[in-house]
């Protein structure tokens, strides 16, 4: 899908491991007919060469773009571990985050009788609710765990090692989204509280490999008219 | 904690690496103390030899203990992809059942003003249709998706490894959980209609390594008297 989404950080492993890709994305009107095709009913899928396997599953995808990468940097085995730990801990706010992002679209399957509930304006305020505790009390609690593990790396990056890992690829977008403004409820200046996360983030979206690329929120510039 | 949680795939790795492990299971009780002292707030926690490090976040413990096992056979680097596809659906599943799962404990976090909520007979009305709706609807789609996976890999197992892998240490406990009949309007014959699952964790559960832990659901054995 044209989106950020789950694709994002096995598009930004590509370009740091430069290496080229065909970043086709789909309409969300051309999804219906395709959905049935895929290994597991999802996007993204990742086809190389003339291989007719559909790999799926972003994660999946993202560490073996990472380690097909000649000089191994981008997933490193001495500190496997650690990626892994911060792979795993924005696992956990990305679920944090979920049912603060989908209760609006499928509020039957939190519990509601109305499948509109999100449009009453009780709905509206369990929205609006849900998703300021979130920012006050999830995203507080993880940005803090973030700047913990970039003061221990020591290295700028959020595992210890020298250059970006996948580790990073995964950070920058579960944590720049929250700074785009384009999510009710969650103003674009909710990293503010976090200097150490602001200018990961900035660092980040400065790599030669990066720059450009993004026109909206931490990290990203204007787009030129 | 004294449950198998998420520590349980950590503790199968290790089983099936012949590595032996002290599995200290926390007290409720004792957690309110120890919980602040935790890198995440988090456990299971796994500390090695003199390293005063406290290491964290299931996943990648387990992939850790996976790179521990001298012959490489729980986390070969061949099937790498293959392995981490598979837990990656497996993370799915659990996401899927999350909302079900959690929504009782904490129905304020999914839009209800009632922190009681799960206590009134609406409530336990939605709390049944919501898990009877994930066993219909969820975990038959990816109990299909799994059978698809041990058709293709033709080994046995989930992933195209000859042995068990780590991802069947991940599949086994989130797959068996289903059927121990402890959780609230999940009968424990939900698995039933999917032979091969059934085939699957009987065989895991009958490793040599494995045989005897568990004494409820498919592939437990009753304990002696």
């Amino acid at each position: 899908f044209d989106i950020e989404g789950v694709a994002e950080p096995v598009r930004l492993a590509f370009l740091l491991a430069h290496t080229e890709f065909e970043d086709k994305r789909v309409k969300f009107s051309e999804w219906g007919a395709m959905k049935s095709e895929t290994p597991f009913g999802q996007l993204p899928i990742l086809e190389i060469g003339d291989d007719s396997r559909k790999m799926t599953q972003s994660m999946a995808l993202l560490r073996y773009v990472g380690t097909m990468e000649a000089d191994g940097s981008l997933y490193p085995k001495e500190f496997m571990f650690e990626i892994e730990e911060a792979i795993a801990l924005l696992a956990d706010l990305d679920k944090a985050w979920g049912p603060a992002l989908y209760f609006p679209r499928k509020p039957t399957a939190f519990g509601h009788d109305d499948p509109d509930f999100a449009k009453t304006d009780k709905g509206k305020e369990a929205v609006k609710t849900m998703r300021e505790t979130f920012v006050s009390e999830e995203l507080s609690k993880y940005c803090k765990f973030i700047e913990n593990l970039l003061e221990k790396s020591g290295t700028g990056w959020i595992a210890p090692t020298k250059t970006p890992s996948i580790a990073d690829c995964v950070a920058v977008p579960a944590l720049r989204k929250f700074s785009r403004g384009f999510i009710d409820h969650v103003p674009s200046d909710c990293l503010a509280p976090y200097p150490k996360v602001v200018d990961y983030l900035e660092r980040f979206c400065a790599l030669p490999e990066v720059k450009g690329r993004y026109h909206d929120g931490i990290g990203g510039v204007p787009k030129e008219e």
